[in-house]
């Protein structure tokens, strides 16, 4: 499909952002997207930090998919900066349609860009067809995840 | 065990750090004790970025373990903060003494001193000892990690 940009994301973003957020399986239990008040708050933190790239995909004018990049620098694997991706979402219109894998490789380019040795990323358990997508794309499913909810 | 300190690291720690990397099976192949220039150059990264806590254990003057903490503001989980764990190592000689335990508890209060929503690290599949470790301390193993070198 034509007309893609992946850009920026700005504070006018946020409502088609938080949208996509709520509109998956897991994200149905865990967002608000009645209450914008605590993802503006998170938007300026993003902002703030010059580590972090929020982006959206728009087509035609339309916000069509989003993720998050973190660049991580660290002393493991001699020295080697991370790349973090979190929070891919894609909008149920435009699934199954390669925009995941347009951001992706956009994300992975501009990891690569900026210095990073290594992209990672973690993905929840149930969510079996993201790690095919993600092996497809040449990531190797070698850790796994924990999380402690404060 | 008592006179226990863990406190932010400076560049003089580098050596010690670096050594810890090393001795780890995984680490015996990524690291290069004996070529100090890139983590030298990574050290001032993290020194440069507010979000990064890069931390080392002392015991009566001696570096004994070691672990970064980075914050990482999000949209996702209505706006939640993630504190991620990285490089956890601990020295030979303190290994199942308990040590491990100080400085994921010291992570996990700082995370929340921090304001911190959430704390999730990734282990090496092959680690099981390790899985079981966070899964004691209250993790859980909710998550895939994937990984791509650039």
């Amino acid at each position: 499909m034509t007309d893609l940009t992946i850009r920026r994301a700005t504070a006018d973003d946020l409502p088609a952002i938080v949208a996509m957020l709520a509109d998956d399986p897991l994200g149905a239990t865990r967002e608000s997207p009645d209450d914008p008040a605590p993802y503006r708050a998170a938007y300026e933190r993003i902002a703030a930090d010059p580590h972090q790239h929020l982006v959206v995909a728009e087509r035609s004018g339309r916000v069509v998919g989003t993720l998050q990049l973190t660049l991580v620098p660290g002393l493991s694997r001699r020295g080697a900066t991370r790349a973090v991706i979190e929070a891919v979402r894609i909008h149920a219109d435009e699934r199954g349609a390669g925009l995941g894998t347009d951001l992706i490789e956009w994300a992975v380019a501009t990891s690569r860009r900026l210095g990073a040795d290594l992209v990672q990323l973690t993905s929840d358990a149930t969510r079996t067809d993201a790690h095919r997508f993600y092996e497809r794309l040449g990531f190797t499913a070698s850790h796994l995840g924990f999380k402690l909810a404060l």
